[in-house]
């Protein structure tokens, strides 16, 4: 089993934040700079076409830590950020482009292309948790959450149906297409986003998917507007939904 | 133009509730213990079957209130609470109760009685708002909310619509029926709430009337389980749409 080999580390506003391997894949480690010890993991899934330090990823370890004290992490997907491209990984994205400019709908692509990602990156994700897990200020006790959206769900769902270190699980504008029958499969609480108007995914699709989760306790949250519409304030929902349900509680008078 | 007046005035833990009437209609009005002068003014809405003193609305009133600084007022419907029922109030609480036992849809019952009582509480409402504003700790200036779910939406949306010093409005679990052509002409920012395994309203019906609002920002949540599920923290997230949309921000560090 690999360790997580650190090679840059910062701290800045009571939140320290450090580069990492495991095996090939690149990630990164934001933590509490105190206080952290056994306390809860949140896995980050970036989107399609973005990576670990997209500036949303590090906006939502900056709530999960400081808002929570919960640990958080990332990893580069396969073919994205600091991972080389494939040969497929070119055809695939010329595929999406080439439809993109044709006006043709981008759904087959994007499913095909990200359910092969998702066959590379459960693997990865789960190698990442066992070095993790090997870190004092983590351990093998603590809960585990993931939350992802479109590319972050597209891998999170096949990653969650087989992981039960995870317990609870944010996802969002993705095609069912892939993923229903995996769906299925999950019952740990999840909270689920989609847009009323997306132009991408059919509004019917999302529900869909929604819809197939087994989850006893499962949320929808469908804002009005397009795909790119997204609004922040639901990575502060899904910061207070990783709150109740891996048991640390937001400082919140509401 | 009536002034309220006030009955009865208790204190607890930074929140002052005092009971008042306007006219026959009575209710209650909470606001903070300080600093509550031109604070935004948010109108519950009671359930069906219930009133003005239900728990939940004091303790919506309370997340309001000590939550953001904001005052909160409910007042009984008709036939509801400390108020006499009509012949036809106790007709359609006959008819409702029939249609209960015979295992029979209420949803033709409920919409028929509930649009009625909209009726009478549209204007009820206006002139409590117009004596609450009265008061200098509320003034004519502040933001104003409707916060109504059930029967406080079918009350809520025609009261919206016609409305305009209500700036931001939370409904749910209520059929379209007699409320599509209403809510399409609100755009206003709302949050509207349902249950996806409702065994009352069907799930169609709900994002029927969560489509009609003409709301550029609108927000559908929707929860696994039954009609009587709705979960508690749907009042969390009322509150921070209100303190988002009414201009006062929620103390939490997420």
């Amino acid at each position: 089993m690999h360790s997580p080999q650190f090679t840059a580390e910062s701290s800045s506003n009571g939140m320290v934040e450090r580069d990492f391997t495991v095996g090939e894949v690149p990630g990164v480690l934001w933590s509490p700079a105190s206080g952290a010890d056994g306390a809860p993991l949140v896995l980050l899934g970036h989107g399609g076409g973005n990576h670990k330090r997209h500036p949303a990823m590090a906006g939502r370890a900056r709530l999960l830590v400081t808002g929570c004290g919960f640990h958080a992490a990332v990893i580069d997907a396969p073919g994205h950020g600091d991972r080389p491209r494939t040969a497929h990984d070119e055809q695939e994205i010329a595929e999406l482009r080439r439809a993109q400019a044709a006006g043709e709908p981008e759904g087959p692509v994007v499913v095909r292309y990200n359910a092969r990602l998702a066959e590379l990156a459960v693997p990865e994700w789960q190698a990442t948790l066992d070095a993790l897990q090997q870190r004092p200020e983590i351990g093998a006790d603590g809960p585990v959450g993931y939350f992802g959206i479109g590319l972050g769900t597209a891998i999170g769902v096949p990653l969650v149906a087989v992981e039960p270190r995870i317990t609870a699980a944010v996802f969002g504008l993705m095609w069912p297409d892939a993923l229903v029958e995996t769906a299925r499969r999950i019952t740990v609480p999840i909270e689920f986003g989609l847009q009323w108007d997306d132009e991408r995914i059919p509004r019917e699709a999302g529900l869909a998917l929604f819809d197939a989760f087994a989850s006893k306790e499962k949320t929808l949250h469908a804002n009005a507007g397009k795909h790119v519409d997204f609004p922040r304030f639901e990575a502060d929902s899904a910061v207070r939904f990783f709150a109740r349900h891996l048991g640390r509680v937001v400082t919140s008078p509401a």
